[in-house]
């Protein structure tokens, strides 16, 4: 059986978890502390980071766009209107657009440093880069959430989905950032009605539910974070 | 006519000009001073970096991987034995990966610090950033190209083309990144005999030559940068 080796605070992880629930692919979850470098995972991985799948085959396929373009391309082309990428050239660049804006973009700019501080540090060994979170990077990452979260409830204010009419890989990448910093309680849903709405009909998905689950050693979520009516 | 909007010292745009030359797409080229966040560029691509291609039909295509998905997908995919992207789900997944670790991690760890500190902020006004390169900066990336040039070297090695036996994507992404830097003159070549290998069958291909004669304002190349038998 394909095995996908993810972590919980890694929104790329979360990501592809919820394609392979949409999708419905039959695989084993194995969560990886990635900051340990395991050398049997950097083997599969030389970047060192999750999601990493491990086809029946044993290829090795690495990164949240890469196994999400081969989950469609083997998966995802069979399910006609359920499939996550759209059909039309303007529309799949748009979805994948957005999929890079939520993991690369808002990941570089919010959600990395602020699971780095606020999740991982307390529990990685202070020899591997763990301490107390740095309060510059906190307030950075916090300044740059406003400007995600905006640009997150004009999309969803605009558009029945983000990337367009239909549900995509963009509305799976942008919940999977949102599903992070949201356990952290660092969104402040009141201000971005338009996101909340849209995010609330994301997590009703059943798809959603082993996210919802989710829990971090030694920090636990707030308390809205499984509530669908927050 | 289409038009990519483009920065000679932009990895990611190099990556597209080759692609564009390699595929044969009619495309106009214009340079985008991003760093000036000129708000027509950002309409197009609120990310606020080049590349941007934007079709006949008004469409902008953001981002380096975007672009190149949309060019296979509507011209690409009619070049049989010359397409940049394999047809095999496995070899597709190999050769994205290798693009996102050269446009994306190499990128990150050695080519956007180097081009900004040694480039870019020599031009800058000091009210954008701009001033006099940052040593600790420069250092940390001058250590990070060995490890890239090593890995580089090994992937030379190992196979005919970077993502196996044909030549791809993966193939153009890293001599993108290699290109930029070479210009400064940042890579020891005798210590990288197959990654040189590599680079000088690149370098003489016919698409090649716009990069070659690509001039950074008060900034010359170092002496053997458009010299194909360096």
């Amino acid at each position: 059986m394909p095995v996908l080796y993810h972590h919980p605070v890694s929104a790329g992880s979360r990501f592809i978890r919820l394609a392979i629930g949409e999708i419905g692919y039959d695989c084993e979850m194995l969560e990886e502390l990635y900051w340990e470098r395991r050398p049997d995972f950097l083997r599969l991985n030389p970047a060192g980071l999750p999601p990493v799948l491990v086809t029946e085959n044993t290829y090795a396929i690495c990164g949240p766009t890469v196994i999400a373009e081969y989950l469609d391309e083997t998966h995802g082309v069979l399910k006609r209107d359920k499939r996550l990428m759209p059909e039309q050239p303007y529309a799949r660049a748009e979805s994948r657009r957005l999929v890079s804006w939520f993991l690369d973009k808002m990941d570089h700019d919010v959600t990395t440093p602020l699971v780095r501080e606020r999740m991982l540090k307390p529990q990685m060994p202070i020899t591997m880069g763990g301490g107390s979170p740095d309060s510059k990077i906190l307030r950075a990452a916090r300044a740059n959430i406003r400007q995600h979260m905006k640009y997150l409830s004009w999309l969803a204010g605009t558009r029945p989905w983000l990337a367009g009419d239909k549900f995509t890989y963009a509305d799976l990448a942008a919940a999977s950032a949102v599903s992070v910093l949201d356990y952290l309680g660092e969104i402040e849903w009141a201000n971005y009605p338009h996101a909340k709405e849209w995010y609330q009909r994301i997590k009703s998905r059943p798809a959603f539910r082993p996210l919802l689950a989710d829990r971090v050693r030694a920090l636990a979520p707030v308390a809205h974070y499984a509530d669908l009516d927050f």
